[in-house]
């Protein structure tokens, strides 16, 4: 089997309308987001508190998934292959984000800090850090 | 859109055959593996160096997807919400896992160390770590 179905979880909320509006890298001043989930997904969320440390992956669904090679974030000097380097664009956008939960709104939605992906992104998995 | 197409880029090869031969954590005791890409994507490969520490993410293809509850690793006296939890059942079973490259043996295979999953386990993406 060479492909597999990644079923959408739940949704990224989040006032980054717009490619031009996300910052760079988690730690600059990206803005809080709430993470959607699913219905059918919400039993996952019941254990998770405000403080908890989280790994959100994502489905970056406006990545460019031909891309083999690219250029490091802020370095266009040079060219690597894609999997030496972070970029939204790779064979699978998968996006891994670790963020903080600050609220739990309720039994399926929670805001975390800081998460610099666009509103409507698709959230694939969440994994407690361990 | 509610499912995403996730293409194997390559396969983990370990002496780690069976379900029962996997430790339970990275760091304890487990062997090297070798990640073999697939053809068209070794050129992603280019730029990766004895040293490099990488998150390797893998799908998990053994795992049970219906599960939204589970224990924790050691700990079976409490369960948890699936998101609380780093098990491999999950609704989309990834497994993230931080390795340092060991050796490049050619433009589409090298060793990693420590990695714990089964021999044939499929790769979906591989990026380097900040």
């Amino acid at each position: 089997m060479s492909e597999f179905t990644l079923k959408k979880i739940g949704v990224v909320r989040s006032e980054l309308k717009k490619i031009e509006d996300c910052p760079l890298q988690e730690s600059e001043q990206a803005p809080e987001a709430t993470i959607v989930l699913e219905e059918e997904f919400a039993e996952g969320q019941r254990d998770i508190r405000p403080g908890d440390k989280l790994v959100i992956v994502t489905w970056l669904h406006k990545a460019d998934r031909n891309v083999l090679t690219t250029h490091r974030r802020n370095d266009t000097s040079k060219i690597f292959g894609v999997f030496s380097t972070r970029s939204p664009d790779r064979p699978n956008p998968l996006g891994l984000h670790t963020v903080t939960v600050q609220t739990v709104i309720d039994k399926r939605t929670f805001k975390v800090f800081s998460l610099e992906v666009l509103d409507g992104t698709p959230v694939v998995d969440i994994k407690v850090v361990i």
